[in-house]
């Protein structure tokens, strides 16, 4: 569809009238950046991006990304305009409210057509490069036939400010992202007021200077923005498109200033807008005539749905390729034979090795996975299964080197995991789980599979000292809502919990693995146990007075407390808490066995006890590390702060003599 | 001190000896990096680098970053060979053992002449752009005499690929910090092997769009070095110079490669390098004529420092210079009057109000505070009390612009606090913590005064939604050592955290403050309630049967459950837990005296339960929200969320009926 000017014009002023209206009746919300973009945002969803209003779904549609999440009426003007089923104008009459999907911040839970949820600025971006290497990798198994899409984000100066970006362009430039485009919202102002208030940067030249493609247009001519989204397409590289517009374009008295940014207009400003657009319709009224060029938005992506809803019923991997996409694994998809193994070939290894071996089960099995490492693939041992490198001469790739970008590689696997037909995984070691924690924080929100493979999970880190030392980041990551964090304690458990985590097909785990090597503790075949989160790994032999609750490498350690109890006659059970959040859904009665009233619980991980007392109550133990670590051999830590049986016992025998 | 390379080449590769030997001595480190940057850092100490070994807190001294900190042995061989009074020799012979100063990475709580806590990666560089800041501020008030020093940062690949360096050059080309200069350890090698792997970036065109001079030498050529070097003192912007390098240079079979980056060399190699290298001396001997030249480097900086000893002896500031770089306060500084007036006349504001309010009352007496926000100025209420704008044409300003750049801006203050002289703080949304929270790692590691002012800190944010909503925030930095956690209640508390905060020289805070309104609590003058952590803000009336424990906003339900019990004949006490570290700090008495054991302990905060354990046990009640939020006006969510008196109360009277 290719519309005159005079066509357009109404069609961009329908997104400003529905933005200004919805944040003045919420009272709050943020007019400038759709009204400021949105002759951007009409030219490309007329002519460029590809997308089916009524299949929203539809596997081989553009991914559109507002990456300036606070915009958000943008988006919900544009789903409504172009005949989504949802936001209805109800929904958009009630932006900001509870229960209304059209949220503060676009949210990928509460509408179709919101592809991820935004607002955590330069995020958008970042997921958007996961969506385009999710795209090119599946091109390169299906085809063109089947993939062949493009991704759009709308960027505004705050996420070109943001870390995340810099390491997401990066990302996208290495690797010849072609298709993807990011069109910016060079509006000259943030809230604080004219971005050169704190930024004197070249933008362009920096995108240029990683291998992006870079052009620029008046953001308020029609044929000018045509004429740099056409370029965009044509060039080989991610194209990054500056658009100069004027935020709150429209409202003649505060177009231009912060004043637009972030508050309602206002009754007289909005008067003198609607004055200022020629824009007569009462709030939330589209005119008819608007309302059907909108709708013919739509039209050519209906075709071509329709068209390649009959190459997909022709293809030879039209299975395959819809399990992918719905987020299946394949039927009978276990690690049973895996993991008999182990059981029948016993061995002491670490834990990041452990998922090493399962990983080399998995990737040949499942080639949904794409692993990679942010520049620690022989440390988080995430490379296994012969699965090649994912670079621009390689997009069939399974393997990607994100470079020193944690945070980076987090929102590109969100991306991916967004897109479908891919699982993607990292690693990086546990404590940087702060830089991505931005990101993971969205994994959680999203309900994103995203498995985040975390090594050197304590002190056994050793000599690379505190700076490298987690010690609080189990607990602030248990903390965070829908989001599994699991440590295994040893090769079994390793691989029940890759199951488990590629199970998820709506929320990320934490794998959280150690450096050190850990003695094989689970000997017998049987079904999963650390399904159940935690449970009995050892039971009491003489009457039992102690149960530990033990995670990860500190399982072996309650191994000796407990046989050091039981010489004594004192009996103890070892509970190993694979993962808390799993173990906090079995019910109270499963629970209330585990950790028996009548004893005292011992919690023991070499980790902040911030949290442990829901488990241990205020009359239990907590044998952690609530300092920072230290720079030394791992063995001589563990020693130093305290996680020995012999340190820790005396503790025990006190406890239960008071 | 300008050497010939006859006599610079030996001295270089002392470095290099000490570096292979110390890592294989350890067996484990990273000897790639010191072998690789030795000449460029002798060439710096030797002819550039200001500094005084036997002063090291002398405060005109040049600061030096090692923002690589895995070559740790490259600035610990420095602090010997010119003469510290740490690290010894055996120090160095310890490396990475439990209680050497040479730890893994370099620790400025270890060490003196390390002037911060590197290794994860890009934040010493962004440290070092704080630092910059802090001269040039302090410059403005004291003048050339006192300080005109420069900042020195050595980087590797992966410091250039961190999202948060971008942030920080960003920063520092805006403010045009032309004292400060970046030596890139151009090996083009990271863990993964070759940087081509994963990034394609023309790093010296990106530094250039940012607003920085930009030059290279071949690092292994000290004439090359010392003209690039030179270049780099004399343009008026911050400078990189790109020293092309060869990792592990002196090992002759795996220098060039990642093999050399992180493990020890091997003997083979090492005695293969000593022969290339010339180097004859048994491990950890340094000959003497290479040693004195080494001691001579120190000469000039001890020089300036007499010279500049005697212009602070006739300086009519040397008084509060002193002050303010030791990080006393002024003598009996004290917010009394401020509270006292706060008291006369009660306010129903938001904490984030009260925190404006009390910044109004302190940036003028206090001169050492330098704020700023992320681009939320008027929403963090960061600016008050009539500081100008800090920036490149008034480095006499107090109030920093970061821009959208929360990570480069936490780092930015660490890196203030560690120059000395200034108090930064610097707000966002409490969310985006997340963002920043590696800064804040190393704000509570390093022991640095930074106040991180967190405002919008539930989802009494309201309409911005979940994304923008802090739910686990609170208990995952409570869960991080040595940082203190502050939630007021009103805007007494408020002004009382403000002092507490100030006053911690050894320890960062958050101040989590509310969007939303709340009435004045505290209503009578007196000692500083908060300073305790927690206390009994209100007592019960009828006999005791529940003690509330409340944090900030939910201080006020707390009450309004209070009242309805005590309608119904059943006694509760209200405690205001502002600071739970401070308040674990307390002696075991009055923490007992305040969470009574025959009294049921309800937590009420508006945020996860995780963590609250502790102080109900497992018998208490736990008010909080242990999913993410959602998009609606702050009283609906309130109420949505079960955040009403309606709500809790009958909670607790099935729990006391039970």
């Amino acid at each position: 569809m290719s519309l005159d000017p005079a066509r357009l014009q109404p069609m961009a002023n329908a997104i400003r009238a529905l933005s200004m209206d919805a944040v003045e009746a919420a009272n709050s919300g943020h007019p400038g950046m759709p009204m400021g973009m949105a002759d951007v945002a009409t030219v490309l969803f007329t002519g460029h991006l590809k997308f089916d209003p009524a299949a929203p779904h539809w596997a081989d549609r553009d991914r559109f990304v507002l990456s300036a999440g606070h915009g958000s009426m943008l988006i919900y003007s544009l789903l409504h305009l172009t005949g989504y089923a949802a936001p209805t104008i109800d929904d958009i009459r009630n932006f900001r409210k509870l229960g209304s999907p059209c949220a503060g911040h676009p949210e990928n839970f509460m509408l179709d057509g919101v592809e991820c949820t935004t607002g955590p600025l330069g995020q958008g971006l970042a997921m958007a490069v996961g969506m385009a290497m999710a795209e090119r990798h599946l091109n390169t198994i299906y085809g063109d036939d089947l993939v062949d899409h493009r991704t759009w984000v709308i960027a505004g100066d705050g996420c070109l400010m943001e870390g995340v970006n810099h390491e997401a362009i990066g990302l996208a430039g290495h690797l010849g992202l072609g298709r993807m485009n990011v069109l910016w919202d060079d509006n000259r102002i943030t809230i604080d007021g004219a971005t050169d208030l704190s930024t004197s940067e070249d933008i362009k030249a920096r995108y240029a200077a990683t291998g992006w493609h870079v052009t620029e247009c008046d953001g308020h001519d029609f044929a000018d923005i045509e004429r740099a989204l056409q370029e965009a397409k044509a060039d080989p590289r991610p194209s990054l498109v500056a658009c100069r517009t004027i935020i709150g374009k429209g409202a003649p008295n505060k177009q231009g200033t912060s004043a637009t940014h972030g508050a309602a207009l206002g009754a007289a400003e909005i008067a003198a807008a609607r004055e200022t657009l020629g824009w007569t319709s009462e709030p939330f009224v589209i005119p008819s005539d608007i309302a059907a060029d909108w709708h013919m938005a739509g039209e050519p992506g209906r075709a071509a749905h329709g068209a390649w809803a009959g190459r997909l019923e022709a293809s030879e991997h039209k299975a395959e390729f819809e399990r992918r996409m719905a987020g299946d694994l394949p039927e009978g998809f276990s690690l049973d034979a895996h993991i008999d193994g182990l059981i029948a070939a016993p061995q002491k290894i670490a834990t990041r090795k452990a998922s090493e071996i399962a990983l080399g089960a998995i990737n040949p099995m499942l080639a949904d996975t794409i692993g990679g490492s942010a520049d620690l693939t022989g440390s988080n041992n995430t490379l296994a299964g012969g699965i090649g490198t994912f670079n621009r001469d390689n997009y069939a790739g399974r393997y990607v080197y994100y470079g020193i970008r944690e945070f980076g590689m987090a929102a590109a696997m969100n991306g991916m995991a967004l897109h479908g037909g891919v699982i993607p995984y990292g690693g990086t070691f546990l404590v940087f789980t702060d830089y991505a924690r931005g990101a993971i924080r969205l994994s959680a929100l999203q309900h994103t599979r995203v498995i985040y493979v975390m090594t050197h999970d304590s002190i056994g880190l050793g000599e690379d000292g505190p700076t490298h030392q987690p010690v609080e980041h189990l607990a602030s990551l248990r903390a965070m809502p829908n989001l599994l964090v699991m440590r295994p304690a040893d090769a079994v458990e390793t691989a029940e919990c890759w199951e488990i985590a590629l199970k998820q097909a709506d929320r990320p785990t934490v794998l959280a693995l150690t450096r050190q090597n850990l003695p094989q503790l689970r000997l017998e075949a049987g079904e999963s146990l650390s399904a159940k989160g935690g449970y009995r790994i050892k039971s009491a032999v003489a009457a039992r007075k102690v149960v530990f609750v033990a995670t990860g490498s500190e399982v072996e350690l309650a191994y000796a407390c407990a046989e050091k109890l039981e010489a004594q006659g004192i009996g103890a059970d070892v509970v190993s808490m694979v993962c808390t959040e799993l173990f906090d859904e079995q019910p109270d009665d499963y629970r209330a066995d585990l950790l028996a009233s009548d004893a005292l619980i011992v919690s023991v991980e070499a980790a902040s006890t911030f949290g442990w007392q829901r488990y241990t109550g205020t009359t239990g133990l907590n044998i952690g590390l609530d300092t920072f670590g230290a720079s030394a051999p791992a063995g001589d830590l563990f020693d130093h702060f305290g996680f020995t049986a012999e340190k820790i016992v005396p503790q025990i025998l006190n406890k239960l003599n008071a």
